[in-house]
């Protein structure tokens, strides 16, 4: 059976490249689709480097792609902040090169509780206490709880290190509820920004991840058709943990084509 | 129906004392109760004041206790580390009070995730990133993972800043697992400690406490009966709430005569 895909929203790591190298295949099927007139979006939840820094290296290892098709959940952010909540007082948890690019969007950046619109939280290094304190207090009083993503581990090389998940644990346990509003994978926030981007409708479009509880989820959160790849995070043994499963199951991206619609 | 009860595991804050008040009624029972054989045990998840500072306060209050008589989360963790880990090299996300009573439990501090067998996490308000990195590697490599408690938040005069759960699930989100060990309630490990403590049978033991989510949970988790007090932080409108019950309810410490067998 073939279905009518036309747009592939992709994640990087574990399904387009491994750490600095391209996944066989993936140059290859990026562009014969791309000449067959497929639009391609890289969604990643990595909210610490700009869209165009990650792009740039994609380029480098070797697929031509463009600043614009890289979908980060700071990116998200920033185009929802600048769209809807231009001068908004923000409160950030989160490394100096995101709190650049919220001010960037239009908004002021505050430590006060008391005039705080959003709390936006993310991976933070130089995380303190009396971060945590005055994001609970914020919230307490009324403001907005964001995140850019839930990740528990962000990986660097040789390993893992505590990811953006570990702040927003530690001010939602205060706070009593989860976020409002997350932007990574697998919430859907993400998915209705590629669509207004893409101008496609949702059931043509593919998401293909090597993550169950991120790519997969995330693709049955947002109503889209998944795939997942095997080069990455899951193997086959592991698909029977989870209570959902995705719609394909691929050996790499390379194998894509065998989903998609004959030239 | 009268229950042949013959301990009183008290709660303080909210059912013994409201801040710097005696609940009416609670020295007049604790004085006729004790006179009639009774033992006391007075039971917090405040890991941050000694069990000597807390009974010193009660007696301050009116209530003529002894040091013995007050067991805290704390307390439980240097009576665990003292007597079965001595010498343990312990890696500690906690305030300096907490630190020299692991030291003075015989255990050594330690920040080196490669020679820590024992992560204890509590309220931190110098928390950092690098501690809850340092702890997750620490725990990634075999170290066991202990809180104190897990209350999300901890009362302040004027209101709560966040507490030890907070750091708990900062550590939690990327080890991805709770901790293996927690002393606080509504844990049962600080059961076991009151009833060595105590010597007497488990039946005989009635838990009061003003908390549905930690005095009563406490009480069902270790196998004793409880009465909830509406002198605190539960009505009895929001009992419905809750998928468990305290076994009785009354208005306030004050009360608990009647639940007791005539002298």
């Amino acid at each position: 059976m073939k279905f009518k895909f036309r747009a592939i929203l992709a994640d990087l790591d574990g399904t387009i490249n491994r750490g600095n190298r391209l996944i066989p295949g993936a140059d290859h099927v990026y562009r014969k689709l791309s000449a067959n007139g497929f639009q391609w979006v890289f969604i990643s939840n990595n909210a610490m480097r700009k869209a165009s820094e990650i792009a740039q290296k994609i380029r480098f290892l070797g697929l031509p792609i463009q600043d614009s098709q890289v979908v980060t959940s700071a990116s998200a952010l920033f185009h929802t902040l600048s769209k809807y909540h231009r001068g908004a007082s923000i409160m950030a948890i989160a490394e100096e090169s995101l709190i650049a690019g919220i001010q960037d969007s239009g908004c002021t950046i505050t430590t006060d509780p008391f005039d705080t619109a959003i709390v936006v939280v993310a991976r933070d290094s130089r995380l303190t206490y009396e971060k945590i304190e005055n994001a609970f207090f914020a919230i307490q009083n009324g403001a907005l709880f964001w995140a850019t993503n839930t990740d528990p581990t962000f990986p660097v090389p040789g390993g893992f290190v505590p990811g953006a998940g570990c702040m927003v644990a530690a001010v939602a346990a205060p706070v009593g509820r989860p976020p409002d509003r997350v932007f990574g994978k697998p919430f859907s926030d993400i998915a209705e920004i590629v669509i207004d981007q893409l101008g496609v409708p949702r059931e043509t479009c593919l998401v293909v991840g090597d993550r169950m509880d991120t790519d997969i989820l995330f693709a049955r959160n947002s109503g889209f058709k998944s795939a997942l790849v095997l080069t990455g995070a899951t193997s086959r043994e592991d698909l029977s943990q989870y209570t959902y499963a995705p719609d394909f199951v691929l050996e790499s991206i390379g194998d894509i084509e065998k989903i998609l619609p004959p030239k």
